[in-house]
């Protein structure tokens, strides 16, 4: 395989672009060169504000990038609304999809993405950074385990964070006709991420919303919970919010061990991380025997330049070895928004169950 | 005030009394002089197992510890469903009581232990020995600082583990004659109070039990979970069951700060334990700032001894200065018993929410 890098094409200016841009840049097989935005201005703002080569093209309007014939992939940090228009006709120009989350504003809309996809040969990947992480695949590796692990019986995410007054007024994740998904989207995504990936991606058959969520004026989601069932007895829990401080508890419990991480979703530090597992643990009359242990997982790259990494070598082998588009990415990431889907309608109709079907 | 300790008489060998034995004869202004069983050969037993002083008296049956002329105060750990009983009796024998938890098999129960032991101006304690750690103290100064934690938005609290076949079939905690209240009085007695603790013991005014409980074909709960909610829209979570590995997480969200500690209930190690605890921080592209901090809090007494040195402190206080039993504790027990109740309720109710009136 050549060593020519995968072409990046970014369309928007987001603030998570940025951080994508960084990725890009530290990614060995990946290089940015072009980057879209409705103002000419704003391109060049971004190519300056983040040290991007000279060479890195500013363009107007978002077409412009899918036009380029030299981008191979494109990155698209869009308000969700956007999302179906703009990584389809990405996919017709032939351009690969890296889209940031969540996907869509509902599956139906994810299926036209995924099908124009699938229909162009492009790959499809959703920008969900911790699933890149090494410490993500040591920690499935021991959960997995049945002899470290056995099964597992239940899993409690949460992701909150505090918004400032601008982000409750302004922000897109606030707006209805933006990210009208809100706090479910933005931050339970990684909820039921990490849920669905402690199950092994097998889909749970009920999500039941929690009571007590909150919406603001325009009826978007600032926090909300929810319950997932699986047939055989399986449950998890989620909590996600703009209106309480910073966390990412996972725990995840098996029938014979235990994951506690504190930073499921951005590591504390970016080179350096760490979870707690511990198999068999009894309690004495004096404490836990065996206490669980500390893990470190060490990381050059971090997360977000491993995705672009992972993203850019499929990406590599359908457009140098003409191999197919690899569907685990695009399979997780309906999974992913068929959960979303179901815990808003069961915070929609108050609470009731609401069955996932595949 | 005199230097003789506080006289304890055991009422019940089961094995959770091993661990107060210990305490009792580790807490400075106690000693245990006496050990009531069904059986005089079981309470000899109890007394060589445990090493005990020789001067420890085997006694039979449990009247014979309440009416020892010497015995102050009787701790009893009996099956829930002998509380109302034996507690009652013990404070008509003017004994001050610290009962094992869940106090009661419900607030009307308690409530008749309560009147009794006020009526006898006896002290009362329920034994939840996490209380009386220093390092409750400490997260409770964090949490109630609203310069470093702001309010308290969401707890979430989580104590399983791992019961063996021979408990599930034997054990008292299964069986609906003795402790009908099963995972949820045992184990979910730890998770309401930390979250009444964490909300400076305001009661939540709704309980709703979350979907999937597990009962055995007795009819107890061997697993099961429920949110609560406040007015103001605090929310709080807990999961407990017997029938997942050992695990203990509890996490307090505020709005400006968030502990975490994954081993609240008994402590890793009994004199070195810890909490992660951080203010205001934010995430960057490359991780937190600031990480949270591991507080360490170091105690020469293990908790369970703590709380017999305080419950001792009271009753001298009463029996040698005239002063009234302190009041927080019964309060408190009462206000764990009325949750455990209203979610009891609304597991029964299929998942409906019920009101706590306090």
């Amino acid at each position: 395989m050549s060593t020519s890098p995968i072409r990046f094409g970014i369309i928007g200016c987001a603030e998570i672009a940025s951080k994508v841009a960084r990725a890009i840049s530290l990614s060995p097989n990946a290089t940015l060169i072009a980057v879209g935005s409705r103002s000419i201005d704003k391109a060049r703002k971004f190519i300056s504000d983040n040290a991007l080569p000279a060479s890195t093209v500013p363009l107007t309007p978002y077409d412009a990038v899918l036009n380029h014939p030299s981008v191979d992939a494109v990155y698209v940090p869009l308000p969700t609304s956007l999302h179906v228009t703009w990584a389809v006709a990405a996919a017709k120009k032939g351009k690969h999809v890296l889209l940031e989350k969540p996907t869509a504003l509902c599956v139906e809309e994810l299926d036209v993405i995924l099908q124009a996809c699938r229909e162009n040969r492009v790959q499809f990947m959703d920008s969900t950074m911790l699933m890149h992480h090494p410490r993500t695949e040591k920690m499935r590796e021991l959960i997995t385990d049945p002899t470290r692990f056995g099964e597992v019986k239940t899993v409690d995410s949460i992701f909150t964070y505090s918004a400032d007054e601008n982000f409750l007024q302004n922000d897109i994740r606030v707006k209805p006709d933006l990210d009208a998904l809100g706090a479910l989207g933005d931050v339970g995504w990684y909820c039921i991420r990490s849920i669905l990936w402690a199950n092994s991606y097998q889909l749970p058959e009920t999500a039941v919303a929690l009571r007590g969520p909150v919406k603001n004026n325009a009826g978007v989601l600032l926090s909300c919970g929810a319950q997932l069932l699986w047939p055989d007895g399986r449950t998890a829990t989620l909590n996600c919010s703009f209106l309480a401080h910073l966390s990412m508890q996972l725990t995840v419990i098996g029938t014979k061990g235990l994951l506690n991480v504190s930073d499921f979703v951005i590591p504390y530090e970016e080179g350096k991380t760490s979870f707690a597992f511990v198999t068999d643990a009894s309690e004495l009359a004096t404490g836990w025997d065996p206490v669980p242990s500390k893990h470190e997982v060490l990381t050059d790259l971090p997360q977000e330049a491993r995705m672009v990494q992972e993203f850019a070598r499929l990406v590599k082998l359908i457009k140098e070895e003409g191999k197919e588009p690899e569907t685990k990415w695009p399979e997780i990431s309906r999974k992913t928004q068929l959960v979303i889907d179901a815990v808003k309608k069961s915070v929609d109709n108050g609470f009731e169950p609401v069955e996932i079907i595949g």
